[in-house]
């Protein structure tokens, strides 16, 4: 284990955690709040402390750099990231205990958007930015964004790849051009452009500055903190429709746009991943408009409102335009099963991921086949390619363990003694980066309630969904540790 | 595909359906029940007359038979033993709808003990028997029974094994001697001698005569149903410590006994699948036992309430002594996680099986393993000895069409309107076998209240749990039936 290497990305992260930091701080100042002016400077000076003695530590070291060391690089950084992260909610005392801050920021960077918070809307706005941009920063991942920007951190080589593979979500990545470093500059090029086309859209509706740029971040992100109590609730059914369209859009592989720029139009179309996932989006919204439908006045205000819910949950983003704990039974079920097949890999999206669940059913046929026809050769194939058995083996070591989290994390939060739907939409939503569940953490809901025991249950259960569970896995098993090679 | 030898396998699981029936015929006499004993005597008129049809068509084939044939033929038996099985509910009129009669059979047969009774002590004796035997010939397997028995169903050379396998539950199957008609013959020895067991030592206790037949068929075969309805609530504490015991001993894999009758003392205590059984049942039970210690007057009577409910839920017995649904939250939670969990393969319980649990956990060690290790070769291993990867494979694409089958049958389910804990625990407590779940299908509810459709899913699934999924998904696979070798 090459510690130095660790403690020079984690170092750099927290470096990086802070210089965002001091947007927030501006916004403070610009708002005349000295106290919360002052406790973004000085998290900034925390995180940039810790930062260096980091970096102080990890000098002189350019060793090797394995996947174990890209696991423990990308789970620590987060770690460290939201401990600091989390300062300014503490320190501005707006947020009165520090494991409800935590749960808040990390709830951020990871784009699930649960919330402790029980009135939004008497945060200040510098806090309500932070929020928000911490979804944007977690979406497409602080160390890729490191390996754009930071020369140092691509320095050691191999080190890139083995930090995006990571960091960034989906059974498999792969570069889109040769260089790392590119690959990062084209997906962040890509990011920030969608999100300024977001923004725009918005402020075309009449939606405020401060507004636009907040739900575009949690759009961009797939988080979900919005700046209302309602959420999505009081603006526009135009505004409603722009997040809408870029949720599902966010939820998209962002190679898909890449492909889209180079023109490339036979090999999206031809793209399987992105046809079952707008199957499978387009089938739920019918089928809960269809539901829903008595409830509201006409069939395009029903179809309205399922077309938002079903890109928010279906995305992990989580906004809401109407309180879906009142819808039946049968819809919330379907938003349930969503919640858990989630977006597209190399999407900002969270969930099993599309091209994992379409992976898992060819298995299942491949496997049923081989049953039948013991002699018969079987292979997956995906996209017109045979896919490699080393990938379908991981997908199906990832759904086992995947399940035993959803199960442990259920058994431990319910200690608490809330009802199951509460408990088991808990955890799936937080453990799918989505927010908002069903019952007592529904739409109108939060996650104030819950002990501060669960508080950390779920923060872990966010922090493992969002690093798709082997970073930390790989941070807690004592292989990692043990001196032997 | 064979058809004929399909159909003589069908036809066959017919005629001992209906010898079978001829007991409860016998009781209805006795007790001079007139209607009863002819609906009885009507339904063996009417399964023998389609036994003699299908087997009538069969003459004169003796072909190949296939993993397919074995899967389809199981698959078609036990849904042709179960629409007989239902006949003499309907037809004396003492469940008055057919389907709910098919839902009580079928969660006879494949040990669910489920029911949509809301007065179980109102039924004729001769229902209650056949409803409790209906357990004891699911639990070991009719067609395992078949084999045993009737020369005829051996005839083809291979179709033994085939029927075997789509039948008994597990990962793999093994047999405990070379001929398979000894192997099915000493499974239904030890099956005999331990229900008799059972019963002697209920007898022992003061139950009476047709109690215990009916309390060991549903202990023997981890079914379920009940003569009273407060399930094992009402009877004595030692009567109900004998079918804790019992239930746990049912819950074993066979060939432990096998080996323990052949004295291999050193191979049982090394059996890796039984010593993570037991670890599971033992920390399940005192968890339990001190979550729920303040409901109870003193920590024995604790403890004696959570080592029934533990054994009865993991073997998926579904036995109550007291109204589990008013246990905390956190109890509630690990007992559905045992719902999952299930009992050992090659017992009569359902579930997952821990040894299905034991090898998908050593596949993620083992894929975690080979993600921070590239180049080192991982086996997975059990037992001391190296597991085929093709059973590994199996295996977990077991538990993704497992996932799948819950979160489709839910979503159906859920068209009924009721909570995602009824929903969610009626689901699983079908699928897995076990009966009673929680909220509106908990230990004093009923399944009454689900509408015809949600019955037939909820029937579809005790089957495919009982039946391990493949033998249904073969039957209904558009590969089965082509023309095209």
């Amino acid at each position: 284990m090459n510690v130095k290497m660790i403690a020079r990305i984690t170092g750099l992260s927290l470096f990086l955690t802070s210089f965002f930091m001091l947007v927030p701080a501006g916004i403070a100042v610009f708002d005349g709040q000295r106290l919360n002016a002052l406790s973004y400077v000085g998290s900034v000076l925390i995180a940039c402390l810790a930062g260096s003695l980091l970096l102080f530590f990890a000098r002189g070291d350019n060793g090797t750099f394995y996947a174990q060391e890209g696991f423990a690089a990308t789970g620590i950084s987060w770690i460290l990231m939201s401990l600091c992260g989390a300062l300014p909610f503490r320190v501005s005392g707006e947020i009165p205990r520090y494991v409800d801050a935590l749960f808040e920021i990390i709830s951020g960077f990871t784009t699930t958007g649960a919330s402790i918070l029980t009135d939004v809307e008497s945060l200040s706005r510098c806090h309500l930015y932070w929020r928000s941009f911490s979804h944007w920063l977690g979406g497409m991942g602080m160390l890729v964004f490191l390996l754009a920007v930071v020369p140092q951190a691509r320095k050691t080589a191999g080190a890139g790849m083995h930090l995006m593979r990571a960091e960034s979500p989906g059974p498999s990545v792969g570069k889109l051009v040769p260089t790392l470093r590119k690959t990062a500059a084209i997906l962040y090029g890509l990011y920030i452009t969608l999100t300024a086309l977001c923004v725009l859209f918005l402020l075309a509706g009449g939606m405020p500055l401060f507004d636009s740029l907040c739900i575009a971040y949690g759009t961009a992100g797939t988080g979900g903190f919005s700046v209302k109590n309602d959420s999505m609730g009081g603006y526009s059914p135009y505004l409603q429709n722009v997040v809408t369209v870029f949720m599902l859009l966010f939820g998209v592989n962002f190679s898909i746009y890449f492909l889209l720029v180079l023109r490339q139009f036979k090999q999206v179309a031809k793209n399987e991943e992105l046809r079952l996932y707008l199957a499978i989006a387009g089938s739920a919204i019918l089928l809960i408009a269809w539901n829903i439908s008595g409830m509201y006045a006409t069939p395009g205000e029903a179809l309205h409102h399922a077309a938002f819910q079903v890109s928010s949950i279906m995305t992990t983003t989580g906004y809401g335009t109407v309180d879906f704990e009142q819808w039946p039974a049968f819809s919330k079920s379907i938003l349930l099963i969503l919640m858990y097949i989630g977006a597209c890999a190399g999407s900002t999206g969270g969930g099993l991921k599309v091209s994992r669940v379409l992976l898992l059913l060819k298995t299942v046929k491949q496997t049923v086949r081989r049953v039948l026809h013991p002699r018969r050769v079987q292979t997956v194939r995906m996209d017109g390619r045979a896919v490699d058995p080393e990938i379908t083996n991981n997908v199906n070591a990832y759904l086992a363990v995947y399940c035993v989290i959803v199960l442990l994390s259920f058994m431990l939060v319910s200690l608490d003694g809330y009802s199951i739907g509460t408990n088991l939409s808990a955890v799936t939503a937080c453990f799918n980066n989505i927010g908002p569940g069903f019952e007592l953490v529904g739409a109108t809901g939060n996650y104030s309630h819950y002990s501060d025991f669960s508080k950390l249950v779920l923060s872990a259960d966010m922090l493992l969904g969002r690093l798709e569970i082997f970073p930390l896995l790989v941070l807690f098993s004592p292989d990692t540790w043990s001196r032997k090679a």
